[in-house]
């Protein structure tokens, strides 16, 4: 392969004047969606995310790229070019009460990259993307957006999911002025996309760890999510005996606490219980039920569903032994992601062509990126965390770190575009 | 001392005609405060507890018995006579999704007795009574009116109390229709009460088991109630490595499943995490926060506050273990109550009278008669819960056990105006 001119050589890009850009443009974003109780709560499918999405539309506008919006939410803003396109982004929903970089910090990367770009000659199009409706929180399932637009969720799945109100996420679409009826016409012509690249927070502490201020993503773990409800009876706390009981919620305290125990036992599995709502929930009742949910993430997909299997043998263990009912929902069932070998290298490269260490790493949190990869070629920039925070008002990632991914995406984009990944 | 011809013993009662009335009345406030979810929520200081009162009032002035309602919301309707009076009653409010026999069977009972002993002279008033607010649902403290009425919680003790949506228990009050900056106006002159007596549902098994259909309370058990507050780290579900994890539902479940093993090990205690709450929430992200309450009731003081003791300590230990913040609040914390000796006395002797078995027992439960046995010689019947399940849709009452302890009420209240326990 012969020497490629680094993208952005001609201007050079002045790394602080980068980040104090990404900055102001993070400053506007944390405008939108402030949650009182701390944190942000830019939840999918609301008008919060609406209004972030049309933020990121303006500064599009602004760089003369052209705007336009798909009938499930998904922004795109697009330089012409010839042939397939390149594509980079994120998102910009949060979870409830969450940061303001998970998503967000990939999104303004992608303004920035494009304006490093802007003085270059690409052969290909280039298109800026935000997804929509990328956390789980809502609707217990992730990436609605990007898996609608690669095929891989209809108008009948986005009717089946539902939030813990009742309203499915075609009525919330439906609600903050989309058009998820016309979900079909979201989806992306085959071939159209030549590569997709998304840098995104680490969201661990493996990069701050590790002294790398950039981490190129191998594998994205698998995640699987089940609801579980427990269903004891509802008795008088003073009334009855201790031996008479069938308490859901002593039940559950023994699958959660069996939960981290296998996690802890597995070399590479993480298992959560984040939810648990308890029925009636008062003083003076013993619990009658417990819902709960479970997620598991590997990057191996016989441990994942083998951790999931062995976490639903020991709810039913303890239910049987203590008189109780148990009910199983799947959520969400993803095996992990492998993302593609040679864009992962054109990443390297460009890192390289930055100056900026990396290190090649797994990621434990799912992205659009794993959804996109089965439609388009995709690699993943991570930048640090810090202390790993994430899904919380205390999420960091410093400016500077993602000034650099932005470098290194746009000279990635460039190389892409001069040397497609397939003859690479 | 010499015999005492039994109450209604010219009108013998027909038991079934009694049985019917007692039906009719509770199919009436059945259908008030009727819960969507099932059971009923006739919440204490709502308008569902108001209306039930009201259905109070309309029974008592048929029987033209004068009706007064106090700024706290008890309701009144008392028999003319001399002296200070006897009194009969329970309460109207249900704890969310309860059933219609708790504090509705005394009600009804009161309202019968006073009929039976229509046709009686009696020398003393009887004064019928519906308490304001005795579950301690929704201010986690029981026996609101009840205290008000004998001195035990004043208008700053209402304002301390607060529900789970901030409201006072004041504020609810007045929100209601009730003055409860008048509460001083509420509170019982000294000695005017001669003897108070509560017809209410076991909400226990021991009847049932021992095959007796009146029970005669010797003990109501104390309860202890506090608020605990486990403080982690909201992290990603996904990217935090569990060993990384300060995973506030996890330590909950620890201590839930020690509640249980620590009452066990008790003789006679039980313990109740009866409401857990998590923030935020979500399915991808770790528990930050679990806030819980423990309810621990025994008829050993020592034993219940050791038990308390051993709870907290076990929090902090898996607090401390876990790098998490511990909190407690105190939320309730009330003694035994042992009841007059000599009403019991009275008690016992009108069920032989009736020809009803009965045993003589310990209350779980907390009940007005343990605040007002503080200012007047107070006494206990209970009759018999199906399956022992109570502060559930699926709690019942057979209405000929109410009919029989409605007689056993009658004759012991006409012993009680014969026979003044103080000269008993």
């Amino acid at each position: 392969m012969a020497a490629v001119r680094p993208a952005g050589h001609d201007a050079e890009p002045d790394p602080s004047r980068l980040a104090g850009s990404i900055a102001r443009r993070l400053r506007q974003l944390g405008g939108i969606g402030q949650d009182p109780g701390g944190g942000w709560s830019r939840i999918g499918f609301t008008r919060a995310e609406r209004e972030a999405h049309e933020l990121f539309a303006s500064w599009a506008g602004e760089m003369g790229l052209e705007v336009s919006r798909d009938p499930v939410g998904n922004t795109y803003a697009r330089r012409p070019g010839s042939g397939p396109t390149l594509m980079t982004g994120s998102h910009l929903d949060t979870v409830p009460g969450g940061g303001n970089f998970d998503g967000a910090a990939g999104v303004v990367a992608a303004i920035e990259a494009a304006s490093l770009l802007a003085s270059e000659s690409l052969e290909h199009p280039l298109t800026l993307v935000c997804f929509a409706c990328e956390e789980g929180a809502r609707f217990s399932a992730p990436c609605l957006g990007s898996r609608v637009a690669t095929g891989q969720l209809d108008r009948a799945g986005l009717q089946a999911l539902r939030d813990a109100g009742g309203t499915s996420a075609f009525q919330a679409a439906l609600d903050c002025g989309l058009r998820p009826q016309a979900a079909e016409e979201a989806v992306w012509e085959p071939g159209s996309v030549a590569a997709y690249l998304e840098l995104h927070i680490e969201q661990g502490r493996v990069l701050q760890e590790a002294g790398r201020p950039i981490g190129i993503v191998d594998t994205i773990a698998g995640s699987t999510r089940v609801e579980i409800t427990l269903t004891g009876r509802s008795d008088h706390s003073g009334a009855t005996p201790m031996g008479l009981r069938r308490d859901a919620l002593v039940a559950a305290a023994e699958v959660v606490a069996h939960v981290e125990r296998a996690a802890r036992r597995s070399r590479s599995a993480v298992a959560t219980v984040g939810r648990l709502e308890v029925w009636p929930n008062v003083v003076t009742i013993i619990p009658g039920l417990v819902r709960f949910t479970l997620d598991v993430r590997d990057i191996d997909p016989l441990r994942q569903r083998e951790l999931v299997d062995d976490v639903l043998e020991q709810a039913s263990r303890v239910a049987s032994r203590r008189g109780l009912g148990v009910a199983v929902r799947p959520l969400h069932d993803q095996s992990p992601f492998v993302l593609h070998y040679r864009v992962r290298e054109q990443l390297a490269r460009a890192a390289a062509e930055v100056g900026a260490g990396y290190r090649v790493m797994t990621s434990g949190a799912g992205h659009d990126a794993g959804y996109v990869s089965a439609v388009a070629p995709t690699g993943m920039l991570f930048v640090p965390s810090r202390d790993g925070i994430s899904h919380s008002r205390d999420e960091w990632s410093d400016v500077e770190d993602i000034a650099l991914g932005a470098m290194v995406l746009a000279r990635a984009l460039h190389r892409l575009d001069r040397t497609p990944e397939a003859e690479a």
